[in-house]
């Protein structure tokens, strides 16, 4: 494809709404963290979960085979995190913003998230500029009753605890 | 982790709103497809998304590296598709509902999805009992003004084209 092509396929990709989660780990340097859309689950036999990660940021050489990670996925409430954790000039100071806890694997789990799933990274299969990097989960946490927070159409949106009617 | 933790891994689950996608394919049997809301992007550099399949379904094996597929990423008025593209007891009939028609690369495209990425399986994963298969993208087609299908907390949703100011 094309430059032009690229950007159908950027274009394209904005009419396909997902969730927006915050992705993280400890090293020895201390916590890591970023904004995420690209996560889907794979499957519960064993639990799994995936995500994506451009090769050239930062923490993609920490995420690698037998290091614990936490998919924090943000309620509608947390929208200022998520630009917080996609801003590359705070990246030293994005853990002072959000309430967070260590688990027992290290991994930074974020309070009143409406779901987190803590685990350790079986495989990691590189494609293009990305990497895939498949997440065995080991432990859960659910906020049932709070809206979520969305990304469609370069902007975000929510949605309600509830399913609701929607007329077509 | 035990069945309960499967359970509690779908639970969570739940709470990742998703777009709603009918993914196709044609052999020499005839067209194929099904409801998937396991699809992400992988990368723009070549354009790549991916998708999750279980294993033990009819489709399953058609999904092998080469083959031309479509993901079509439904509107919001497309919630009767879904539920048709879901349901075993309509394979024969399935695309006898909806607005097809064959692309170059033979694979059925969905006439006023919110969105059409057609391409060629580059690969595919096998994880517990799911596969993932990675599409490098072809073509693709756009309705930029319709609302779009959103699966979270077990029903569905519509998300408007235009974002909207939320309020936490």
């Amino acid at each position: 494809m094309s430059s032009s092509d690229k950007a159908s396929f950027r274009e394209a990709m904005s009419r396909v709404g997902a969730a927006v989660h915050i992705i993280t780990t400890r090293d020895e340097r201390g916590a890591h963290g970023f904004t995420a859309s690209a996560v889907c689950s794979v499957t519960d036999t064993p639990p799994t979960l995936l995500f994506c990660l451009n090769r050239n940021t930062s923490s993609h050489e920490i995420f690698t085979i037998g290091r614990a990670a936490c998919v924090n996925t943000l309620a509608a409430a947390q929208e200022g995190l998520s630009a917080i954790f996609a801003d590359r000039a705070q990246l030293d100071v994005r853990f002072r913003h959000g309430n967070w806890a260590t688990s027992d694997t290290g991994a930074p789990v974020l309070a009143d998230a409406a779901a987190s799933f803590e685990g350790i990274v079986t495989n990691v299969v590189e494609v293009g500029s990305h990497s895939v990097v498949f997440l065995q989960v080991r432990a859960i946490r659910i906020e049932p009753d709070v809206p979520v927070l969305m990304y469609f159409s370069r902007g975000y949106h929510r949605l309600p605890a509830l399913p609701m009617e929607i007329n077509g």
